[in-house]
């Protein structure tokens, strides 16, 4: 079952306490879809500058992710996002955001999309995820991220895209700033009651909380590393293994989730051990195996007799 | 195999934005007490002023937990800590310690302790937890907890103390603080360093997470609550806990280690439902054996083939 994924293709500057760097190839459909491209074929949907092309051709050679799609419009530059963490790594602060392309265009499905699959509506201007919900019938199973800006922007249209999909993906902050609860079980509900079947609230270091529509709730810590370098993507990429994961499998039940959950926390623990999404295209199937098996080690508890 | 605790009884005054209570029943060692006395009998040692004998009847009476050897001082208050909570209700800022009894007298154990079980030293004074730790040939296993402020004040002893135990229990922030380490991985590393081949980094609502001489790293987190009223005593129960369930396995190997961090997020889960200990005095075996179950349907996710 192939994914599509629809979001920002972006070029980053990132500041952290341990280095930075500037036109990082980035945005929340690359990271997702680099993640996600480990368990079923992925079509990229976006819009970038001329300035990208050179860099996702050579993406596409060296990882078979699809981005023939992705529309190139002429003598425009690509996004660029500019961003800084602080000393804990948690939460990245936008220092600047030129949208370049997107200041004019937006990404948007083809008028027929291949019927099936996922759809997954990486962060982007809830309007564009809006519009391209209006397909959503063309796929078994939709999911959508927002981020903090736009819930504090456009607090309706990402409410409206939230009741159109099946699951969504926040962080931490952006649960509680878009539920106005503090409690992490009373926001997820909140969100529940937008609509959506699942709700993934991302906890960053701290792992993530899963909770459905019929009551389930499932708690997963993060792997804890030694090196982190940079979470720019880290939840994009989350999800990505997350979702990948669920379309490798063709079902949405529970312990189809609950795995899917550990395969996006693995995923992501790649993703910060380097800047942008350099770790992420390199990474190799049996990495991938071998550290899946490290995080079972270092969680299992159950499986003994109380 | 039962267990000897030796820390503070006090009485305590919290506010927290949910509310605020005077003189209720805490201290690190009865917390720490009444959580393990589920798994096993449990001898209480410390010292405590006139004011607090029938208190410690009572819960003698109700939780049979044995308090006959606690040391009452004639003239004397009780050991007396005011705190309060932020919105968050991660950590306590003490607001004022009334030593009274402490001032001039400490928990000591007596002179010929019975042979075998665990000793815990619950946070207190580094230089009791080392005048303790002269008997510690007496016990099969021995661990200890400490806090903040001894780590500013009396650094030394604290890690003397460390280097004498075979368990060490810290929060995160004091993990960080005594080693200089962010990274907890790192920070776990150099506790270790200090002699204990166990160590228990304690994350409050995030978890916890254990590593181990041999290189055994293990992460868990805690369990979702919707009703958090008062985190007072949450670490110390959930040491009780922990080992208290070790002290009834008798053994002291990963599985059971494992196993005794599920037991002690469960007690942790009772013990913030309420101010002070007043949830921990009441619940039962029963509502135990039910969160248990709750805890581990949460967080279950292997025992699934990827």
């Amino acid at each position: 079952m192939s994914i599509t994924a629809l979001g920002t293709n972006a070029f980053d500057d990132i500041q952290s306490p341990l280095g930075s760097l500037t036109r990082k190839l980035g945005g929340s459909c690359t990271h997702f879809s680099l993640a996600a491209r480990h368990f079923t074929p992925v079509t990229m949907i976006g819009v970038v500058g001329e300035d990208m092309v050179q860099t996702l051709s050579e993406l596409s050679e060296l990882t078979q992710l699809r981005t023939d799609v992705v529309r190139v419009v002429a003598g425009e530059l690509s996004f660029h996002w500019q961003g800084a963490y602080e000393f804990d790594l948690n939460s990245a602060q936008t220092l600047k955001t030129n949208l370049n392309v997107l200041q004019n265009h937006s990404a948007e499905l083809p008028d027929n999309p291949q019927n099936g699959g996922i759809l997954f509506l990486a962060n982007d201007v809830p309007q564009v995820q809006l519009k391209a919900l209006q397909k959503k019938h063309h796929f078994d199973f939709t999911a959508l991220d927002s981020m903090n800006l736009w819930i504090a922007t456009a607090r309706d249209d990402v409410k409206k895209a939230m009741s159109l999909v099946d699951l969504v993906t926040l962080n931490e902050g952006e649960a509680r700033q878009l539920t106005g609860e503090a409690n992490l079980l009373k926001a997820g509900r909140v969100l529940l009651s937008f609509g959506p079947r699942y709700v993934v609230i991302k906890r960053g270091e701290y792992g993530c909380l899963m909770m459905t529509r019929e009551g389930d709730v499932f708690c997963l810590p993060a792997l804890p590393l030694e090196h982190v370098f940079d979470p720019t993507g880290a939840g994009d990429s989350f999800a990505g293994g997350f979702l990948g994961y669920m379309a490798s499998q063709k079902k949405y039940d529970a312990i189809t989730l609950r795995q899917g959950l550990v395969w996006g926390t693995v995923m992501a623990s790649f993703t910060v051990e380097e800047f942008g999404c350099s770790r992420l295209r390199r990474v190799t199937a049996s990495e991938l195996q071998e550290r899946y098996n490290k995080f079972i080690s270092v969680t299992q508890h159950t499986g003994f007799v109380a």
